[in-house]
């Protein structure tokens, strides 16, 4: 999309404290991850046909697959009633979105008692593709 | 699920002001829409087997379908790799969840030109569901 159009775009759009969510799912219905972007990633993604989120805990755009090569190419942008979510159906590029190394970040199930619990096969090594550091930062982020 | 289940499911995860982004999807990978949750709206949410939002601009915990009758039961709850975003599967009740009419929120997409465009069949008369005055209120969060 020119920048002209995608400025339009982005126009038109409700961001809430300069961000708007944006769920990504491919082709076969099924959610990859959810992120957020601000107008510059959007329009980011919108020109170049590639996803460009924003960190909220990096503060800084980052382009999904900058570090892993598993870049994600936009095939379709839908919009919500309100404005102020975006849905992208992508091309998952590389053996999948997740940096611990699955194809969805969605891949623990809540059971009934009240604990979650892998659902998905591993797809790659996330150690081989992101190296340790990454993996350590993220495990602190995490609670359990 | 129990309300000491529900807790203990909560605690584990990341909220940003309170607050974490839901996505609600159907059986057949629709998106159907995207919300967010505060603690207490995914407690209710996890023990009644019901959707609930908390509405940023309301400021107020909402059940799904609380106005239409068109309610949307949980059947899968997943959560992503740093435990701040949530994928529901749900069970749909009724004609639809968009209040503009359609089954999912997400009815209109980008077109190349910067303008997006219906791509969804219109499911059910809104204003025989909700009547005029939510729809008005709506037409004013809409910039277009």
């Amino acid at each position: 999309m020119s920048s002209g159009n995608a400025r339009k775009l982005v126009s038109k759009l409700v961001f809430k404290n300069g961000l708007i969510p944006a769920v990504a799912k491919n082709n076969s219905g099924k959610v990859l991850m959810v992120g957020f972007m601000n107008r510059k990633s959007l329009l980011k993604t919108l020109t170049t046909g590639y996803m460009h989120y924003y960190s909220r805990s990096r503060r800084r755009i980052w382009m999904k697959g900058e570090e892993s090569g598993f870049k994600q190419r936009v095939l379709e942008v839908r919009v919500n009633c309100e404005n102020n979510s975006l849905l992208f159906t992508v091309e998952q590029e590389g053996l999948g979105a997740c940096h611990m190394g699955y194809e969805t970040c969605f891949y623990r199930k809540a059971s009934i008692r009240g604990v979650f619990k892998k659902v998905e096969e591993k797809k790659f090594n996330p150690k081989r593709v992101y190296g340790p550091s990454r993996l350590k930062t993220s495990k602190k982020l995490l609670k359990e």
